[in-house]
């Protein structure tokens, strides 16, 4: 833990105003983070024991919004607000999916978010396996008239989360392409990593307004099942039921809360997470944790003998979960504050979120022009101790949240955490409370308290010396 | 692999007649399991593939008995017959839980076996947490009039199962000390060792002919939901439903089969396991496996150039599982055989039963009187290479369905397995194929070979000098 501070005190762009330099500062921040600070723990506890499921929209999510603001000004953070805004809230119904031959099974399944309900009685048909989504936009129009298509693709455990991205476009667009065929209704092997009877939820894409056709996530053993009894060759066949609705009025809501700077306090890093989660499981790791990350790392500089020279934001995001790949009229968290902000975001100096479950940073990505300067040689050498390497590329993930400040030209940074396990529970029943980890919560804290705190307190611009966005936000 | 087995020719009692000695031959049977046969994962594959769900009395479990049996034949097995049962079959309907205040969360849950339903339109309370049964027997009589009482204990984890032991009677005792204290509804923390979204069902007592009150299974995650609310100081009240009900008139059936004895085909060495299962997940580990084991053992028995002395009978047993802690009327496929096959039971040389998954065997034990022998320490050199010690002590946990058949006098064995992962996800939707490992599949199926035919073609007599047992099966 020991790291050799004194011999750094002649960086000049991380030294501070006075007193320790930045650098010191940032070695302790991190080490107090590392010593189990409860703020982080005891947040993700009571906002998921408190309010359960948080999905977009709901009153549930209103109320953790309302109870985050009065815990932010209860730590001390400052211009505590929450910024509201209109959208349509899907709700899951009651549902249902059972084999009705060759034999009688019970199937374990999901709607997909955004999906249409069935007809009251269900729907029924037999089932057209495909390995791939390729496979079955390779299907004739017309070819699955009163079918039932299925994506039966395996997602990749991959530690970057790179097997999401393989797999996801099954979800997003698996519904549209199975319509345009005829199908009746979609299945598709839940995109996760893990072997059990849980289905993992996530959204899919509206084509002029709506999803065409109701939608479902299979639990991974019941993927298998399915595929087994095909390869007896024996035709599938499957009753479906969702009773999914619509609330078209309904509201969500960003949380903001900083730490103002002591010299410029107008240029402002920005900390995100979302506050949302889905309707399964009660969001501890997507995204409880990632609120509780930002939150204690924010607490943590707020509670510092000095100020940062910059703002410090903390942006707990309404309804992130629906933004994925496209949310309707573009009303979701990350929107909104682009939009509500956008006359502040060229003095906006960075922006991240933390929304990749709980495991361990194990690596920092920064802007190009920041990526290889005394700043980065500064945040290793702090982050080194607890297990964190630099990255050779400029941040690629940085979350949905922040996507539409950084296509506005905000410079984003990424503090990548380890995956490897993130979507055995992601989206399903089972993201609760018991899977976070203390000591890599406590971890992430580290490093998010010690980046923010290098970030504000320095001059450096991460900018691009020819900037690419244009400070416009994209409707 | 390599064993000397050439040192072990004058073993007198485990010789065979002619040809190579018993002990070579369980050598042989042993290293053909370990090379991968097919016949026990292609079992357990199959029956849970096409069958799905296989609880008591239902057509699935009478489907499977019927393939079963046709599926023994093929095999070569003689004397194949099914035998007939009548019991009242017990029905999980559909079925929900969720905490109505201090907020409104959905629970996870399981109706427990024979649970009656709830009123149609559910039924609600506030929950009264015990910590252990104890502290529910210790509460005084009325004192939870319209209660909802829980009990939150948790199952220890243990290689052989003796936290189950200690937590079960939460399970079979639970709801009467409720409803006897003026309860409306039970509900438990799974008996299981896993942090899943999955409720461990499993059955109740019945008083006076019925489980006095609703009672249910909470997932673990959910039971700390629970437990974290009441720790912030809130009453936690629940919104139970269940539309579970009973079938009077069903039937099960057990299927037998054998291989035949050479010399002395009256004697019977019986290998059991059950071919029912919970009606949550499709049964492969509980007890798929056990009745893979036992079949591909005797068939490799089957196979063998001669016959063994004494007969080898495969039992699978019908309607196991609502057996714990009694079945209405004994009607179990256990106490079935034992009734039928009474005059037999005196020939019935030793008796086992595989079903507690599919992890390794690692250890062995005998009754008393051959524990020390010849018949031991040939049967310890045979199952050493594959990792399997044996016990000092007796068979203790011989299994639900050979109980009545070794209360009968008949002496029991057993092949104990590693069960550090089995409650896992025994009695949840989680018990599906994607379970089984082959590896530890064909281990078990070696050792069950060995030792099945090194007690066939024996001339030991594993009964005690002085028989506990007078030949009566209990009524």
């Amino acid at each position: 833990m020991l790291v050799p501070v004194l011999m750094c005190l002649a960086a000049g762009d991380v030294r501070g105003a006075s007193g320790p330099t930045a650098e010191v500062v940032a070695a302790q921040l991190r080490d107090a983070a590392m010593a189990g600070h409860d703020i982080a723990y005891s947040w993700v506890s009571e906002l998921t024991t408190r309010f359960g499921p948080r999905p977009a929209g709901s009153k549930s999510e209103q109320q953790a919004a309302d109870w985050a603001a009065a815990k932010l000004r209860a730590l001390g953070l400052e211009n505590v607000r929450i910024e509201s805004f209109p959208l349509t809230a899907w709700v899951r119904g009651s549902e249902s999916a059972r084999l009705i031959a060759p034999s009688t099974q019970p199937l374990v399944i999901a709607a997909l978010g955004e999906s249409p309900p069935t007809p009251a009685g269900g729907l029924e048909g037999d089932v057209v396996i495909f390995p791939t989504l390729t496979d079955l936009k390779a299907a004739a129009p017309g070819s699955l008239s009163g079918k039932i298509a299925m994506v039966a693709q395996r997602m990749v455990r991959a530690q970057d989360g790179a097997g999401y991205n393989a797999a996801v476009p099954g979800r997003t667009d698996g519904p549209q392409e199975a319509a345009q065929r005829g199908a009746i209704a979609y299945l598709l092997r839940s995109v996760g990593t893990d072997s059990h009877r849980q289905a993992h939820t996530g959204t899919t894409r509206y084509v002029e307004g709506r999803v065409p056709v109701p939608a479902f996530a299979l639990s991974p053993p019941d993927a298998d099942q399915i595929e087994r009894i095909a390869a007896l060759g024996q035709t599938v066949r499957v009753h479906l039921f969702s009773g999914a609705s619509y609330v078209p009025d309904a509201r969500s809501q960003n949380v903001i809360a900083e730490v103002r700077g002591r010299e410029r306090p107008q240029e402002v890093v920005l900390l995100g997470a979302h506050l949302d989660s889905w309707d399964q499981g009660t969001g501890a790791i997507d995204n409880g944790t990632g609120t509780a990350i930002v939150t204690a790392a924010a607490k943590l500089i707020r509670d510092l003998p000095h100020r940062p020279r910059r703002t410090v934001r903390v942006v707990l995001f309404g309804s992130e979960e629906v933004a994925q790949p496209t949310a309707p009229g573009h009303t979701f968290g990350g929107h909104s504050y682009a939009v509500n902000h956008q006359a502040e975001l060229a003095n906006h100096v960075l922006a991240g979120e933390s929304d990749f479950g709980t495991d361990r940073v194990y690596m920092f990505a920064l802007p190009s022009v920041a990526a290889h300067g005394e700043f980065a040689r500064t945040l290793l050498r702090v982050l080194t101790p607890i297990g964190v390497l630099t990255s050779d590329r400029p941040p690629e993930d940085f979350g949905a949240d922040v996507t539409p400040t950084v296509e506005a030209g905000v410079p984003p940074f990424a503090l990548s955490q380890d995956g490897m396990t993130y979507f055995d529970i992601h989206h399903t029943p089972d993201d609760t409370l018991d899977k976070v980890d203390r000591a890599q919560l406590d971890q992430n804290v580290a490093a998010w308290a010690a980046l923010a705190w290098l970030a504000a307190d320095s001059d450096v611009d991460f900018r691009p010396r020819t900037a690419p966005g244009d400070g416009a936000v994209k409707p």
